[in-house]
């Protein structure tokens, strides 16, 4: 029998990032490494492709999910590359296919792919994210992170049950 | 040659929607069947049975984008049930398939709606709805409508490209 | 309430048919439109234009269910486009949409809807048509028809559970 | 810069194959492992697990590209699961994600894949699968294979252009 599973963290964010964006990616994707998570992503440009670095500059294992139909879209630092062909739709499987999500920055793309997460009970941690607020008050699902390192510790966590929302204390 | 295409506006929103909500839904509908667009939804319902109902009481057209695979699935009020089998995509289509959008409360599935529309440039008219936010400024990209009437006289004019977003001019 | 659903029947086929493919596409969607069913089709052009010409020139309603992101890639004889953003995941949709589908010609596209159709228990009325073996048996599950009018004939009894595959009796 | 991506070969067929095809699947898993290829499949059982079986007999990597909402649907081989949530869409995915692929017997579902990739010009190579005509002649797009190992030793040769369709010299 094959040994447990590595967890799989999602990492989504815009692919024209600022360049604070792209160095808080590249770091995530380092720490996530190091802690033996797999990369689930994209699979493109900007957030996506920072994060990929971070993971195999510790030699860990990343994972696109890309929107079109060809694995040549990949940036260079995917290992596996998912081709989908059914274009945003694909938002929806990066991160079903996690156990956590680490949101960086992004536009509307990315707040779809919350979305999808937050509908599925996947957890969130944000970095310069989005807030959601509903009939006045702010929605608290999205977990937020003061830096890199405890994004990536939040993350570990909470997908593993370890951890809770720190706001809802679910 | 057939006559130009009628317009396709968009009701979306939960399938456990309160009272007010469904009340909503059911004179969203009325209205754009009044002024001739067809109705595009998820089908299923709460929301989008309402709406679908609020469109067949002025004998308007309502199509069902379903994420099943069942036809079966789709609420009584739909005419054209649309079965797309790919499951919370088609979320995706439900937006694409309208000039404009028009949002009654909802949750994270009608939030993801909200993000592929304002992502594809679809315009998004809002009642009792999410407000976004990005570094601390409100994200004006979703239209806020006092009533169903203006709701839709909104989503009329944004449609046509007759209108413009109050908030943002554009 | 609303009154019974019309029946959908798909018509599918390839975007670059023979002359005499596209006769049969236009005969099949006018008897289709005579017969008051709706045509569900892909959309685009060659035999799916061709058999919403048909429909239209009878006065029935056409649905096309687009592969891409834009309203506008639906052939102008189209009604009700859906705009699915999936790709050719929208050869699902298509049949499942569908209580019979009628196959005209066609290459590989095609044939992934015929085996979607065929996956779901939705019969398939073919107009000179793939055949497929296994083992060296044929498999019977297409229902060859000599002509467009016996096509039709085929695919509402088929639909309406009035009708058997005369090959397999089931 | 990363090393070389591994390539991708996809191994197709069906959830309750017979004893015969599952014995293929595992030797065909295995061969792939110890040529370096990494194993692209639909993640659930028969076929599909005892190619990871296989796979993972020789220390190779399994993906799963699921057609559900769950990470457990994998199967126990799987070691990096792709959650599509999108249904039989998913299959298009897994052999878009593959440069090459192997059909293992099968129904209808494998059909739809075996099509999808023949419309995307990726090669198929088949062990006791179905048998394409039309018109009257065979279509010798899928390449047959007489054992195993001649099976995955055209894969390779497909897959990296370096071999041809023995039927068809492209």
């Amino acid at each position: 029998m094959p040994k447990e599973r590595q967890i799989s963290i999602a990492v989504i964010g815009g692919s024209d990032p600022s360049s604070r964006e792209t160095r808080i990616a590249l770091e995530v994707g380092r720490e996530l490494a190091e802690r033996g998570a797999i990369l689930v992503c994209g699979g493109l440009g900007g957030v996506m492709a920072a994060a990929c670095q971070g993971v195999r500059s510790a030699d860990g294992i990343t994972v696109g999910i890309l929107p079109g139909t060809n694995l040549s879209d990949a940036n260079p630092h995917v290992q596996i590359p998912i081709v989908t062909g059914v274009g945003h739709a694909r938002n929806m499987a990066v991160v079903k296919s996690a156990r956590a999500v680490i949101a960086i920055g992004g536009s509307y793309g990315t707040l779809s792919e919350i979305a999808h997460a937050l509908h599925s009970d996947i957890p969130v941690v944000g970095l310069d994210i989005w807030s959601l607020a509903r009939g006045g008050y702010t929605d608290r699902a999205i977990v937020t992170a003061p830096d890199e390192a405890e994004a990536v510790r939040l993350a570990f966590a909470l997908a593993t049950g370890r951890g809770s929302n720190p706001w809802t204390g679910t």
